[in-house]
């Protein structure tokens, strides 16, 4: 195996930063990490930072309280199937979803570009109403800033939710056992593809759809199962980038099967054309959770009844063979590592 | 006195609106509210963005908990007396702290310009560390997203604090009363003078700092006096745009006298130089409280034992001689109406 690969999980130290930050460093691949792990978790050193989830979950022993945020600075800000609003909403709403949260409140804080039409700021903000109504959350607050032409790009969003733990459940990484069970909650890569079809003008036969969606409904239909040690969400960088940062920190080895991964056949075809890979494409409604062996079916079975997650399925098994990494079992049967990206595929997808 | 001046609280129609965003759009004055009142508040309907507080306090009859957001797009992004990042941190804080909350957590969002030298974004995180010590609140969660070069100038930060409101404390414009004190906590104007001598390269004798501060010590010493009716940060818009709010949301009258607000001397040349108005210039480290007039002097007394406002004094009084508007004091003696800024006197002051 490639040491070098391998090597990836050392913190640098600041000096071995680039100088200055690059594309990729957005990417939410090895270069975020190393920006985060190296400059902010040091910087804003506390316990739950540490964690490292998407979302954090403050004093779980008496508040049980979720918070997550999320830039959202998507190209172009409309894509088929959805927009920068419903995107800034959803995507911080499944954030809590996925520490096992009941999402609740939302803040929304805007840069606009100076210029910027009112209709269209008018239809993002319808977009992220409805798209807040239908995840059950109130905006509560929020903020308007304005930069001249040029020193934005249309505009951009920060939504930060707040969302309340039930008491006694604990999802997480930690809790990821040899012999657990991979589930994907549906196709992949449809965010990624949709928004890099959109862009660059390819057309298929029929336009491809970004998946963004909330993912209440699946999360309430399994939240209750004793079994589901924890979810995430397969956004920036993917699926790969999913499975691999969650054997990095359970220390085990997600393993997972090109064969039970289903791609809607234009996304194979945008990726075939453009030489990309699926696996490291955002998906904006779709979740991974690794549940226990006994529960997988059971879980699977109540997640085909919701529409969100109707083709749901097992993807792969947690072993102990390659500890802190995840691996994929090719169509031909061979196994290689997955490693985290580190050059950005898709800049500004979400 | 002038009709139309007074017509500004009426809102808009979504067909009224301009058709472009404008910078002033982002001012904090008469255009921020018409776009907040007129889009964003019925779409996101709900009670607490509706009161159009810096911060909405969730369930005041059980969790009391308040939340604020705010995007900072500050240019440049570093300044006499401060910097982008421990605005971000000093903003939000204070924001909780003007609803008599004490902050716990923050979250930080970064949209980063590509070429951003590393450096100088460390140096940023340095602040907002030091700041969030200072403050007593942890930095929780965030996101880094990167931008391409020219989609963002140098960096942007979105917080959002938490924080957690005492019991049967409920400060609100609401309450305040005819015969009510108003106090400012220092000297007016600095923080926008600051940035503007520094954007534009004029040096007086001494360079004017900004008086970017968290406001806890200050509001933690008066909490408990029962005789607070509300506090406000008079930040974008400065203290002109903050007595004009709390005047509109209360009904009531506002006045302040112009002998009484106390200027720095370069504050004042700065404004001489280029035409401004320091009522209109953003503050940072400032607080302005509507207080019962049987506990004013006992406010003054204690503001005075903090270093963040050892400057306060009364400016003014609360009066219903014009219902729903402030109003200044000349030197000369003569009273005029304070309108909400129109224009943009200075964009991305925070």
């Amino acid at each position: 195996m490639n040491r070098q690969r391998l090597a990836r999980s050392r913190p640098l130290t600041m000096e071995e930063l680039p100088d200055v930050v690059q594309i990729a460093h957005g990417s939410g691949g090895k270069l975020t990490h190393q920006l985060i792990e190296t400059l902010f978790v040091p910087l804003f050193d506390n316990p739950c930072l540490k964690a490292l989830g998407d979302q954090a979950i403050l004093d779980p022993s008496t508040e049980r309280m979720a918070l997550s945020t999320d830039a959202f600075v998507v190209k172009p800000y409309v894509f088929p199937g959805g927009n920068i609003g419903d995107l800034a909403v959803n995507g911080t709403v499944n954030d809590l979803l996925m520490g096992g949260a009941t999402p609740a409140y939302l803040t929304a804080s805007f840069i606009l570009e100076e210029g910027l039409p009112t209709k269209e700021l008018a239809f993002v903000a319808e977009s992220m109403a409805i798209a807040a109504k239908k995840a059950g959350v109130q905006i509560v607050a929020g903020d308007t800033k304005v930069v001249e032409r040029g020193a934005a790009d249309g505009l951009y969003i920060t939504t930060t939710g707040v969302g309340f733990v039930p008491k006694g459940l604990q999802w997480s990484p930690a809790h990821i056992r040899a012999g657990d069970v991979v589930i994907v909650s549906g196709t992949i890569g449809d965010h990624g593809a949709s928004v890099l079809a959109h862009r660059f003008g390819i057309d298929f036969e029929s336009q491809i759809q970004s998946d963004t969606a909330c993912l209440r409904e699946v999360v309430m239909a399994v939240r209750d199962l004793p079994g589901i040690r924890c979810m995430r969400d397969p956004t920036r960088g993917g699926l790969a980038t999913t499975v691999q940062e969650l054997s990095h920190t359970s220390g085990l080895n997600l393993r997972i099967r090109e064969t039970s991964i289903v791609l809607q056949e234009d996304v194979r075809g945008i990726c075939e054309v453009l030489g990309l890979d699926a696996l490291y494409l955002a998906n904006e409604g779709k979740l991974v959770a690794v549940v226990a062996p006994e529960e997988a079916d059971e879980c699977l079975r109540i997640m085909r009844t919701v529409k969100e997650s109707k083709d749901a399925a097992v993807i792969g098994e947690v072993t102990d063979d390659i500890p802190g990494f995840a691996s994929l079992e090719t169509y031909i049967g061979a196994v290689r590592v997955l490693d985290l990206l580190s050059l950005d595929q898709l800049p500004r997808i979400c």
